[in-house]
């Protein structure tokens, strides 16, 4: 089974407090650009793999998603989520993502953000969606950036010219990274871009999308803490077509 | 025109004596993991575009390739290449990648070595690449890295824990890179990954492998030098299909 840590009281109130968390899908910056890769969700079905507290679930019903199931392994969120929605749309499920099953052709657009990185059978997973998604559908996730996974111990540094930098190691060593983030011990799964693609096309999909996201000037402007962020990408948002 | 930084003496000189240049292929540690991307070349036609002094070209006749055509911006390298193949069936043109004109639908494979970063037009390549290849021609090609290639100073160092890391900057921020390799002033054109696949997706092309090239553990026992090169990845390779 997964490590689920977020059902331990420290990481689960640290995460609730994040911008994301609090201001649902508008509170991270990437939004917008994963946006830009959804197709139109009227009439779809809809699974969203690590569903949180189903901000997304409820956006999708709100377009016109004819059926949104949300899937998460953590009970303290589905709970909140099911209190949160009213939509009669949208179901959720307690479930373990290294362990899923899905029924067959079920969907038109498999959804997830940041749950993939904790996964140690990532192919299965794709195996499992390819299956449960009919011809011509969409799979659009996040993953945390190898680039920022990588590393024994990520974190900022400062260059010989003063510059914010972002050291490297290991990045073609995939597997387990242990780092403390909002709790102390969080296993993450480091794997290469061409891996999480070449994965991914191995199961049937057809890539259609790679983007490694940096805020925009306007949303800097807004935001000046996302400055940095253009030195190296966080976030990792792929396109994929059943 | 690209910038012509193999025809001053001082770079050519410096990279007439790298491995790659005295070996040939089996001087790059990335070829034998190129070669595992490359379809059978029997009865082909092949373009290889910055083919240097022509080891890939003869290479691809030797494998029974029925046409090869050497594309270089450098005189000196066509030049030495024209003198070591005897082969009819390789030809050699001098020609600016920036510029390059091709016949349509005229070759089943486009390989290109450690040339496109040159560039600071892709997507015209890439356009004209798609326009020159048959219907399911492949199109396999290695650049260097984005991580390689993405700090404003590149070059490793060494992080608090001992290990030997590679920092980085401006990764998100594409473009002119200007470094000293061989000589000074060298200029390269910075872009993500994901820039590069969705250049070739939207010219046509469908992804079919992405390999963030690291030498295995056989290879760096054979040659301890090239230990470092898992830190960060150094060379990415990409096959596409038309």
């Amino acid at each position: 089974m997964a490590q689920n840590i977020y059902d331990t009281a420290e990481f689960f109130e640290g995460y609730s407090r994040l911008p994301r968390s609090r201001h649902g899908l508008d509170g991270a910056p990437e939004w917008p650009a994963i946006r830009a890769l959804l197709p139109s969700l009227s009439g779809k079905r809809v699974v969203d793999l690590g569903c949180g507290f189903g901000w997304f679930a409820r956006w999708a019903a709100d377009q016109g998603a004819a059926r949104v199931t949300g899937i998460d392994l953590s009970e303290n969120m589905i709970e909140r989520a099911r209190r949160e929605t009213a939509d009669g749309r949208v179901e959720y499920r307690i479930a373990d993502l290294e362990t899923l099953d899905l029924p067959a052709a079920a969907y038109d657009l498999a959804y997830s953000s940041l749950a993939f990185h904790y996964l140690e059978d990532f192919g299965r997973l794709v195996r499992t969606v390819h299956r449960a998604l009919d011809s011509g559908a969409r799979f659009v996730f996040t993953i945390e950036h190898p680039i920022y996974m990588a590393p024994a111990r990520p974190g900022w540094s400062t260059a010989d010219n003063g510059r914010m930098c972002w050291p490297i190691d290991g990045y073609s060593v995939e597997g387990r990274r242990v780092t403390d983030w909002l709790a102390k011990g969080v296993v993450k799964h480091h794997r290469t871009i061409g891996t999480t693609l070449n994965t991914l096309m191995a199961a049937g999909f057809a890539i259609r999308g790679v983007v490694e996201f940096a805020p925009t000037v306007d949303q800097i402007a807004a935001e000046p803490r996302l400055a940095p962020e253009v030195e190296r990408p966080m976030i990792l948002i792929v396109s994929a077509e059943c």
